[in-house]
């Protein structure tokens, strides 16, 4: 099979999963094309990233950088765009065929939408993305028959285990979670926990934001509205279970009561190159998964009344409407508090429960509906705080 | 999809998986048609099943239980046959689709062969077909685009793995084993173990000789044998792990490293009704899996010093020719000398040694051929007791 080269977006090409993707790029220069790169506001890796991977335009969404950026690439040919709406604009470029979008939390909405509405493949690494407006994409999708190939390891173990069983309708689907760095904790000893100790990941080396909320577990709750979606799946369709040692990605259950699991080391790349290339497996250079280094796997279920954020997820899940676009609203305030230790560990689920009580309830938003949900839930969480 | 009506003969319908399939056909009967049964020697079981499903014809392979069966089967309509040869006749009839080989050691071998070269699929729970002649059966799959559909839970949770990755080499399969009963043993207690205690198996309830090859895992490595031809690989690719618990029933890894495993409960029911529907999955009745009951999986290499027959089969499958063809026959009077207390458990290894170094070699066996080496084999290995 001839492999036609891609055009690629990286949205948020500084970050973690931004750089592991230009990573692979480097490894499989024949098969893409970097069209755009698009940073927050680390210019001096943009910079860098620009002059090695030579995409037609940048952009960075911190206008205050613009200048620093446009003196280093103009010599170049790369034109140099600033401000969060240029993301959006530069999506309906006919040149690209596939946007990564790894921002981080609402801010990843928009250029979702954007992409899809520009029949875009999306691959997807901004989860928010469906837990904000999960039907609304959905529907896009429809209209504009584009694909979203998900990043997370965990729904690109699903999507692996469903390859070639589409005649087969799923029972549910079971993702696992490393549990995080308070796996054990009692609520009393989570009192006190500092962000410097929820940044001490276990297993899984991310970003800030996805790290606190791989600690309170809301990303695992994020992770059962975006299967939802991804999947077509109903609430009781989608297990969470604690798996410590974060080999296996992710489960299918289907109706004759096989499983089938996706497994290999906690490596992000092995995912985003799936994405990349899906269906197709290149080869990879990664470490070698040996059981001998992995003989034993254990599970256990969540504890839901100590990781109350993945309670609430299911809550807003069946809520539906805009709860979940609140949910994930009030849980960027209450992380970012407490990383500045404005807050405690447990207060932020106390912030987002009391947000998705008091938010004026919409059951079917359009897009603007989900931006002023976005700012009221946001000024809701700040007065709570 | 429509499910077209299976015409099914099943050999062996008497034992284990012969009456698991009856058990998923009765579940099930609107999708097949039930055209031949057979046994070794259970005259009244073959009686009853025939009566309940009523098939075209029965085979009964001890021709001295014919007149009862005919007794009680002529007023139906049903014919019966007799000898291993009309078991062989039989499978030329065009009536029949797919024939589930549920036979037992070398007796399943030319069934196979007639099966695959009159077209039919064949749902293969006889993994001593392919190792006594793989590279025969392979060829006549070639010629005869017949479909050979594995039975054992191994190799079809590698075909469920494979499903869908058509375009991405294989880099290597994991065959799981649960270890049986002897796992933990020495060399020293191996010696003195009893038919009695080979028999116990831990995990999966099966017959006598494949308990038995369980607990020396010379089953196991007849199943590197059959994924050799099954899945088209190399000696390198093939991995067996112990696994105790027998919940991964076995796992590809592709060339990205990423590996995907099927799991479940321990239960022959589901592979079988996988083969008979492949590539659909029907609903099933079977115990459903939970991880809270398997909080726990592990993982431990085999230790071929002490499991000797293992690591035969690997020399038996690089040496091919009719090398494993006379592994197999030595292995099964070996087997039942050992069941009949003629011979110690350790001494089995040996005559299989012995019968593979000394038989006369032929790199390109005919299907005589291999009729000869069995016959050759069997003798020498009785000469060895």
């Amino acid at each position: 099979m001839e492999i036609q080269k891609k055009h690629i977006a990286i949205l948020g090409s500084t970050g973690s999963i931004g750089k592991q993707t230009l990573e692979i790029i480097a490894a499989f220069p024949e098969y893409f094309v970097v069209e755009v790169l698009t940073a927050n506001k680390n210019a001096d890796l943009l910079i860098e990233q620009a002059l090695k991977y030579k995409p037609g335009s940048v952009v960075i969404a911190g206008k205050e950088h613009y200048p620093k950026i446009e003196k280093a690439l103009w010599s170049r040919g790369i034109k140099v765009f600033a401000g969060k709406d240029s993301l959006e604009q530069i999506l309906e470029s006919d040149t690209i065929d596939i946007v990564l979008n790894a921002l981080v939390g609402f801010s990843g909405f928009l250029p979702t939408c954007s992409a899809i509405k520009n029949g875009k493949a999306v691959a997807l690494a901004n989860k928010e993305s469906l837990v904000v407006g999960g039907a609304l994409i959905k529907e896009m999708q429809r209209t504009h028959k584009s694909r979203i190939i998900p990043v997370d390891s965990e729904h690109s173990a699903i999507l692996q285990c469903l390859i070639g069983e589409e005649l087969n309708p799923v029972k549910k689907v079971i993702l696992t979670a490393s549990g995080g760095p308070f796996r054990n904790y009692t609520q009393g000893s989570l009192k006190t926990v500092t962000p410097e100790q929820a940044l001490q990941h276990p297993k899984w080396n991310m970003g800030k934001k996805i790290t606190i909320d791989s600690a309170t577990m809301m990303n695992k709750g994020f992770e059962v509205i975006e299967a939802k979606w991804l999947f077509d799946l109903q609430a009781d369709q989608i297990e969470v279970i604690i798996h410590p040692q974060s080999i296996i990605h992710s489960m299918v259950q289907f109706g004759d009561g096989a499983l089938k699991a996706q497994l290999g080391l906690p490596d992000m790349k092995t995912a985003i190159q799936y994405a990349l290339f899906f269906p197709l497996r290149m080869k990879s250079e990664s470490r070698e998964f040996h059981f001998a280094e992995h003989a034993e796997l254990t599970f256990e279920p969540p504890d839901l009344k100590i990781f109350r954020n993945l309670a609430l997820a299911y809550e807003a899940m069946n809520e539906g409407g805009n709860i979940p676009c609140a949910m994930n609203a009030a849980n960027e305030i209450a992380v970012e508090a407490f990383l500045n230790k404005k807050i405690g560990f447990l207060e932020i689920s106390g912030i987002i429960e009391k947000c998705i009580k008091k938010i004026n309830k919409t059951a079917h938003p359009t897009l603007d509906d989900y931006i002023s949900t976005n700012q009221e839930a946001r000024k809701l969480a700040w007065s709570y705080l």
